[in-house]
């Protein structure tokens, strides 16, 4: 789907603890750095749908299994990816697309480096039924 | 201790998930954007000493408790303190200063955003035994 990049990460393992990257400034989908944050999500709950109108999400997942799926109002096409450290991918989501995601441990949590601070008149918030996607 | 600051951070707790502040471009200690990653560190087990010539961190504990003790070679002061989810703030360490850290929980896991990116010859690694502190 134009508009979405998925990046494989490295995980380096070591004896005492692991390191996992996340994103560096000199990578594919890195646009300038606002704010980061972590969201957490429960077994089964949904957020969204939200879209962003001018900022880039890269988003990696490092606690539990969090499932994506992302809407491209112009095309009506749907992309879905389920990440965790099993699949442990960067995921970068460009402004004008549609994303909602569902938790799917029992502790699930994200981390998402934003292009631009938070400003809530930059998003569009809609309830879940306002996009039509058959979550399984 | 001079060089290091303690911001305290938000946590916004909502029905689905929590929403965990971690940094925006405009706090106090942001540096620029080089890299940034996860270290997880396993019960009992202490990473360190490292010192950086040039990198400044920003650490949070999202996952577990961790120890963090800071030695200033020049004041030889140390300052030590735990983060967690129970104690949320954002721990800057500036270069020059001298860095280890020890697992307290079963799952520990730190988010560093460092001001450039990684580079070998930046930081010099020395053994545990090389500064003299009692862990508790």
């Amino acid at each position: 789907m134009d508009g979405i990049i998925l990046t494989p990460l490295k995980q380096i393992m070591a004896h005492k603890g692991d390191i996992l990257h996340v994103m560096k400034r000199s990578d594919d989908g890195y646009d300038g750095f606002g704010e980061t944050y972590f969201s957490t999500i429960h077994k089964g709950d949904i957020k969204g749908w939200k879209k962003h109108t001018q900022m880039i999400l890269n988003i990696v997942v490092p606690v539990g299994k969090i499932e994506f799926v992302i809407y491209d109002e112009e095309t009506k096409e749907f992309h879905t990816v389920v990440l965790s450290r099993d699949n442990y991918k960067r995921l970068t989501i460009k402004a004008g697309l549609w994303v909602a995601f569902r938790g799917i441990d029992e502790n699930n949590m994200l981390l998402n480096i934003a292009s631009i601070e938070h400003c809530p008149d930059e998003s569009i918030n809609k309830e879940i039924g306002y996009i039509k996607y058959e979550w399984k």
